[in-house]
């Protein structure tokens, strides 16, 4: 199984490189499971796809393209992580990943495609690479050493909003296991309360939960958080013990 | 086939459903038909899953879940309508399939996963017994009386605005068959017109005409009628004969 | 292949044109390239189409629906070119295409379906003859005269806005093989100068590229295009040399 983690949008990029994966590994399942991760925000998008990804089975390959130093300096990686595997590039993105697995490695990517544009390497380099992860190929690539891609300075867990959905739930980078469960968040100006789920708290009233993936993430029964609240990505959150 | 209709809008949900599918039912076709059904509200949502399902033939199973109640008391359920099934939340979602079949059962799922989140049914039961069901592998479920899901306190058909699309045309609850085809809409304040389709009238005009799955729809040729109207979903619409 | 190419949105009109395809034409790989091309804009998605259809193998075929005159007087046609294949409407879509191809042809399609409804010809007639091509099925079908959809007064390369992305980046319809590499762009009141790739400019500075499929294109490093510089589908650009 491929997974598909981008900050593509809707139109047509996802399609061209589901075009490669299909041309070059047949047969193999995609998944779309992210096509709205923080904008051009590898940082952020790192709790995100850092959580998602445990949810999913050792084998998988994720695709993660979230990548605004495209053509740039930042090298191609392949990052293998608890018997996952992520490719994409070193810019972060993949740094939760590896501090949270047992034992991970990072390699650079040194294959290359015969023609390689310098603004869709998604197409062009990360998706001929996936496919061939997905089939069993090999893949020329290096040992790099783990630091590059750590990125020791960011926190274990973040607490900010890494995204809203379209319901206006807003996910934090907090993991729920590191924060007591009879806390409180301050986001702004509120001061939000934990619950089980929706259905636990009246409607319009605000609450944290732990979510299917278990981040902590503020929600409105029956409204949006992120109107409501006056969250968006980058909106900074407080846990109060 | 297994057929998409929720409410999830872009974002990771469809794609966890698609993983549990193509893990549990590989092989078995998926078809997104809407992730954009009315938000949180299962009564509009159902006239519409009530048009659209019949489009699809006997044997497909719909994965149907407008669950603003997840967590809380409402039953999961399998209804049988017509050859079709439908898994979701008991919630009124399947009201309308129910009234329109000729001998459709309700079964209350018995069967629960391992792990079960609060706040994500669709991924944790719903999907896996829609792939049971696609498999032809039998699901512990218990009958349950046709009267709990029937919702008898709503209209046959609804005379409302149920959906937009991406062109700003707004489909009602109302099946054309029902209303006079030389019939007049008042919308709002206007009065709306019927016509053929699109290019029948002049450009910017307002109309209202049977869709391609069968129910009313007000549309106005190269333009929103979402816009010029002021509709949306939830806009009360009146015949007038 | 089956490549989707509209400006049908979100909601369940794609999602119906492929419960279409996968029941007549089983195993063929579906992609969905654009669901947001110029929303009943014909001219318009004329330049995208031609400029992302040579990207896929000779082949490949095309169900191709911006059909704002659907129900009405503009015929179906079936377009090969180049060894592939367009499905869809004779209202200029294929245009840009068949002027760029070495021989091509025009075929107007015979065949209808049991049941055709007015609005939706996309699901009733252009994606079954989508998956009769793909399979290798003969489609009834009568010669056609190149003039009709060739759109002689159209320009070669369109000099405006033909698609902004998920990013805030602009494309406009003229190749960038036709445009001096050193030229600067005029957009609305500003000069835009090219560049290599995003990461090639400081943040925030406005550049033109040759994108990934050979089209002009005008982005804002780290920033947002259409909204830097007023752009929208429809505007105007001007090549100084």
């Amino acid at each position: 199984m491929i997974v598909l983690f981008t900050d593509f949008g809707a139109g047509p990029y996802v399609g061209q490189m589901k075009a490669v994966l299909a041309a070059r590994a047949p047969g193999v399942t995609v998944i779309d499971l992210f096509a709205d991760a923080p904008q051009r925000d590898p940082r952020r998008a790192a709790y995100l796809l850092a959580a998602y990804a445990p949810w999913f089975e050792a084998g998988t390959v994720f695709l993660a393209v979230v990548d605004p130093g495209v053509g740039g300096a930042r090298a191609p990686i392949i990052v293998e992580a608890d018997g996952r595997r992520f490719v994409g590039p070193d810019n972060g993105l993949m740094a939760i990943v590896l501090r949270r697995a047992a034992a991970p490695s990072v390699r650079e990517i040194a294959w290359r495609p015969e023609a390689l544009s310098p603004s869709f390497h998604g197409r062009d380099l990360f998706a001929p690479v996936a496919a061939m992860l997905a089939r069993g190929d090999a893949v020329a690539a290096t040992p790099r050493a783990l630091e590059s891609a750590l990125r020791p300075d960011w926190p274990d867990d973040l607490a900010e909003i890494v995204y809203v959905d379209a319901y206006g739930n807003a996910m934090t980078g907090l993991r729920a296991a590191t924060v007591p469960p009879a806390a409180r968040l301050r986001a702004a100006t509120h001061r939000v309360p934990p619950a089980r789920t929706f259905s636990d708290v009246p409607a319009g009233a605000a609450f944290w939960y732990e979510n299917s993936c278990g981040l902590v993430e503020i929600a409105v029964n029956l409204g949006r958080a992120d109107a409501a609240l006056g969250l968006a990505v980058g909106s900074a959150i407080t846990v109060e013990n």
